[in-house]
């Protein structure tokens, strides 16, 4: 088997999870782990070490993280918010964190109840001191393609913003278009600005399907050389500014576009289609992912009467 | 304004209401059509004169095709499986029609009851009759990216076929993705395969979202000059192979993602967003298109707690 050309940064368990209405207990949250990491997964964020009462979704991260199936070899993070986090996480087991802010004040402020100069600050606390404990440190920049108060960020920006995650000591960034509101021509040009200053391999894309785009998003920064994209199993997750649209991109959507294309994940897509129905199943609703229902649907047959079919 | 770089050849009155199981009443279609007419839409597709008792659904396209809006200049097509077909075509007005056959034998002969080499000696027939009314006559070509019987196709066979099409006179050759497995490698190269021979404007994609690729499908095309392509509004249709999956693609994702590119297609975003809340009125169930759905969301408002979104 030749090496993962593109690696998928699994994020259902806590981007996907945290803006479902379904409350899933631990050992299911387990059994979806299990079964990504089974599917070939071998990054996943199982979590949040937010104040409990904030997300309740997500209350039990500490839990899960516990209860992590370690044999597979999967590399497994969780965001941490603050310096409790960050020692919760510790506790828990984790080798990996991630710190999150935005490229758009409005968005920072909702989001962190903190300016970008204050979140910045804020890490130049934890990043050392997860660097110091030999964490590897995951850094979000959400509102890169738009912030739902402020409009489009200036790439130039959220570029100055990166540079200083860099300087603070984040391994990683991943680039969000959380509102979903990306298109090529635009990821086009932001991940080319970021490539003059960033090696591809620091960067992820954190793309969300709010407007269909998603994929085709990823298929131009691939093109340019990004190999780490984040994905939601079943695109769980919703958009909360949009009740009843999609949100993350769905895992098996770009798995199976890029098994169809030739370009290695290391993602076992009849497994990951197994996570996706468990997904669907666990937190009670048609989740959005496209080659998930087409799966499902294959599996139930029937074919209309064909005349005229095109 | 600029001339529309790009052509939405809307495919819902057609394609989109055959797999649906609403059955619409003739002032409803028109309803729709004029919505879509409106929303800047200037090539629509409104029914088949296929046998009435095979497809239900498209069996009032005559009085569908006798109360069409022609004040606002739009072409209207149908789709005709053969002389009766056309015949009533011309009888109720069109100066459009559309044949259709597959690029597999097994899709063929299910879907026409003929083999391929019996399609072109068929449209040896009509086609020239069709064009001595002065009809503009486009031709469906199916299974391109795969059939479902047989799996790929090769594209040279393909190619030979349009070749065909060509020299019986066909104005427009439509290269479909019947069953939505497409990916934008292969899109790449049938594309740019089919470009030795074919100049762009003779040629439009017809794809299907049913893995979700569409979109990057049309990207990749497009960027190789491919100018025309097959949309459904909020993607009615589905995928009659795979029930509950996504099937066309549907034109606000397409509209919507161009607009934001910058790439003009003479569509007015908000007006197909009214023809698309229309169509899912209509129909009655709530259709995949990913940007109607964010648009109809978005009215719904509603925003969760912000703590930890990326």
């Amino acid at each position: 088997m030749s090496a993962p050309m593109v690696t998928l940064y699994e994020v259902g368990p806590r981007d996907g999870l945290q803006n479902e209405s379904a409350q899933l207990r631990p050992d299911d949250k387990l059994r979806l782990i299990a079964a990504l990491a089974r599917a070939g997964l071998e990054r996943i964020e199982i979590g949040s070490f937010v104040r409990p009462d904030w997300i309740p979704q997500l209350a039990d991260t500490d839990e899960v993280a516990r209860g992590l199936p370690h044999e597979a070899g999967g590399r497994y993070a969780a965001l941490v918010p603050n310096r409790t986090g960050l020692d919760r996480a510790v506790a828990a087991g984790l080798r990996e964190v991630a710190v999150f802010m935005s490229s758009s004040e409005t968005h920072n402020q909702k989001n962190t109840n903190k300016s970008i100069a204050q979140s910045l600050d804020h890490f130049r606390e934890i990043v050392p001191a997860a660097k110091e404990q030999g964490l590897f440190v995951r850094a979000y920049l959400s509102t890169v393609w738009g912030c739902p108060y402020e409009g489009r960020v200036a790439p130039a920006r959220a570029m100055e913003i990166c540079r200083e995650l860099r300087a603070i000591g984040c391994d990683e960034i991943s680039l969000g278009d959380t509102i979903g509101i990306g298109n090529p021509r635009q990821t086009r040009e932001i991940v080319q600005l970021f490539l003059r200053d960033f090696p591809p391999s620091m960067l992820a894309l954190h793309m969300h399907d709010t407007h269909g785009t998603a994929l085709a998003n990823c298929l131009a920064a691939m093109d340019l050389g990004i190999a780490t994209f984040d994905t939601s199993i079943g695109g769980m997750g919703g958009c909360p500014y949009a009740p009843g649209a999609a949100g993350n991109l769905a895992t098996e959507d770009l798995a199976s576009m890029l098994a169809d294309m030739g370009v290695p994940t290391g993602v076992d897509l009849d497994k990951l289609i197994e996570a996706g129905a468990l997904a669907q199943e666990l937190v009670g609703r048609k989740l959005p992912g496209r080659r998930l229902q087409a799966a499902l649907g294959r599996r139930k047959g029937g074919e209309a009467r064909l005349a005229g079919s095109t």
